[in-house]
């Protein structure tokens, strides 16, 4: 196989899809999720027997269990593929909403016109699940998809890409709107990436360095959603009970996910007074804590920090923890070690709570919340294809609305300029 | 000089200013914007006399015309200058606008903030007036500025760049806030465009090659604007009166602007009969015609056109014309051709325009109005940095929202998750 050639004709067959696509009706779009569901339980056998081959290669392979964890269909996970697809269906369809329409002094009237992308290039882990996910997303918002799964996922999600290509065609769509990658060559990555005029945009996920590498290499663009180095800021002016209740969830609710506090940060008057009992409830849960100095002569149990705590995703249970002097201290730290992903301040006073909220640039940025609340569910987007720790063009959880664009749509009755 | 550890140095200072800026009063950021309007009155004749030495070397030089037109500031651009700057400053403040706030089922209330994006690189000819236009509107929306203009305008430039500084330090703002570079070495825009952790997004103004140029070899998020093909096309159903306005105006109203027709689609039923008049009212104009073969048939003055003509954006009293079977056949020449700049129909058919508006693929789409509407002022916006032909983060015109993110911001009251 030749793969550049095989990737332009992958190219050329979603851009030609993607104009189908932006044309589906909303009833079209649905019923080709619902006919998903139907042709992914009617294959149930045939795709949880492909991923048994990939889950027996990667065991041959030595795939890590964490590696294997996340490529394995179990019954639960394909239950929950055809649930995301029902919940994708009942969301509202973003395309060709119709806003801020407005006369203007000339005569015309302006709006704007919610539009797909068009084509949009998915790189994921081995996570078949992951498949389905990312082809519901871009079909409902009226894109065309070409999704590239981890090598070792290539027969489950083969076995994925045939019942959805059935289930467009079933409904009259284009089975090229969604394209699983046939070929485990990285060079189809590299095209995939470098192909401007068939792909919009490139939305990778993964690992840091993955993510680097192709947003150094693209020449599409590129929806980064890097590691997420989120923090805590308890001011002295906090309800210690939300305090606790917030540092404790906010790292111990889950350890691998990106939303997670990475480090804490507490104000000098009351650190003496809270550290002590968080420390208790972080043993409870087999946290080690590294501190800074003024953490360390509160806490003897504490390690010391060295700098490049501060600028680390554990993704583990670890916590880095720094006293600082007052808001503003915490408000200098997170700016330089944030990866602008998520923070939070703990705070009963006002204007502290107005001004972080106004001077922390994170994607992110709340008041007596946990940082576990980024999420694309639980800010409403019903679903999210990531989270975006960029500024250009999405930043935060990223939905439906972050696939579009929005066009300008003018209507005259003969206006010519001036 | 060392351009690279200069344009480091100009980057890590933009990038310092850039925090002060995102927290700027809008009070602050106006009176920036008056006391600019003060500090290029009182220097008016250095300035001129800078531009004086400008124009004498472009002449030495043998800059052409055209070159030598854009470089002049004139009393009149001059005065442009100011009461742009007076216009801005009237232009509502977008930054830490709350939108969209609402209750989620957990709590928590989820909103979203409007920010900054940081800093912004933008590369443009030697059209001195454009310093000030850019760093307008950088500044009032909350951005810092590093502004690259063609070498041909250094000494105008720097001594407009001399009362900006001045102007921001007058009102506490850091004057590294808008920073002109100082060196005309090529190798300063090649890092400027390399330099993520400094440099936000990258505006490029000018010709196609520089911004092809550019776009391929940047690491950081371009906002591009290529040329503009723009259509319109006369539907068999158009008003015969609105569809000859229209295309004359499209056409004539100005020669070198981007959202001037350069291609004119007309449904075969009609061709005959509105054709003949619009080659007259051409003709008085001395627009060259190149036509299909019907269009030739039906015209005998114009000339035959070529595969190239369909690609060309004239810039020039020459149009391309063809005779197209009926609406589907003019949206299949247009989303193949267009630059997705602008296109318009001509109808008063409902349902063509209702289809037409969904189905073309551009950045503005119009119903019985000039392609020459498609500009910020005219939309409303109040000024524009750009017209984007992109899809990513802004599409058509880009005014102060288009220099802008959204933030998530989260209010709880010891909300966790669950």
């Amino acid at each position: 196989m030749n793969v550049e050639q095989y990737m332009t004709d992958v190219g050329r067959q979603a851009r030609a899809a993607s104009r189908a696509m932006a044309k589906a009706t909303t009833e079209q779009k649905n019923a080709a999720l619902q006919a998903c569901i139907e042709q992914l339980n009617a294959a149930k056998e045939q795709v949880l027997a492909a991923n048994a081959v990939d889950l027996q290669a990667g065991r041959e392979n030595g795939l890590d269990d964490a590696l294997l964890d996340r490529l394995e269909l179990t019954p639960a996970r394909f239950d929950g593929m055809l649930e995301g697809l029902q919940q994708v269906a009942t969301l509202p369809d973003p395309i060709a909403e119709i806003t801020d329409m407005k006369y203007m002094p000339s005569g015309i009237q302006v709006g704007r016109m919610r539009v797909p992308l068009g084509v949009i290039g998915i790189i994921y882990e081995s996570r078949p699940n992951v498949t389905v996910e990312a082809a519901s997303l871009c079909l409902k918002s009226g894109n065309a998809a070409i999704l590239r799964g981890g090598s070792e996922s290539i027969h489950s999600n083969q076995a994925i890409a045939q019942c959805v290509a059935a289930a467009l065609a079933s409904v009259g769509l284009p089975s090229a709107a969604v394209q699983v990658v046939e070929t485990t060559d990285r060079a189809a990555v590299g095209a995939l990436i470098t192909m401007p005029e068939f792909v919009d945009v490139i939305v990778p996920r993964g690992g840091k360095g993955l993510i680097e590498r192709i947003s150094n290499d693209a020449k599409v663009p590129v929806i980064k959603h890097l590691d997420g180095i989120c923090h805590v800021y308890i001011d002295d002016k906090a309800d210690v009970a939300k305090a606790e209740a917030i540092a404790l969830n906010a790292k111990t609710h889950r350890y691998g996910t990106c939303n997670t506090m990475e480090t804490l940060l507490v104000a000098e008057p009351v650190a003496a007074s809270i550290l002590p009992r968080l420390a208790e409830l972080y043993a409870e849960k087999g946290v080690e804590l590294r501190g800074c100095e003024k953490t360390c002569a509160i806490l003897p149990q504490a390690i010391a920090a060295t700098e490049a705590d501060w600028h680390t995703e554990y993704l583990a249970p670890v916590l880095s923890i720094k006293v600082v002097d007052d808001m503003d201290a915490a408000i200098v730290h997170i700016n330089h070690y944030s990866s602008q992903h998520t923070e939070s301040i703990i705070t009963e006073d006002y204007s502290r709570a107005r001004r972080f909220i106004r001077e922390v640039d994170s994607s992110s940025v709340m008041v007596n919340a946990s940082t576990r609340f980024a999420d694309g569910f639980e800010y409403g987007l019903g679903a999210e294809i990531g989270i975006s720790t960029d500024k250009i063009h999405a930043r935060g959880p990223v939905g439906l609305e972050g696939l579009t664009s929005q066009k300008y749509v003018v209507f005259g009755d003969g206006h010519i300029r001036q």
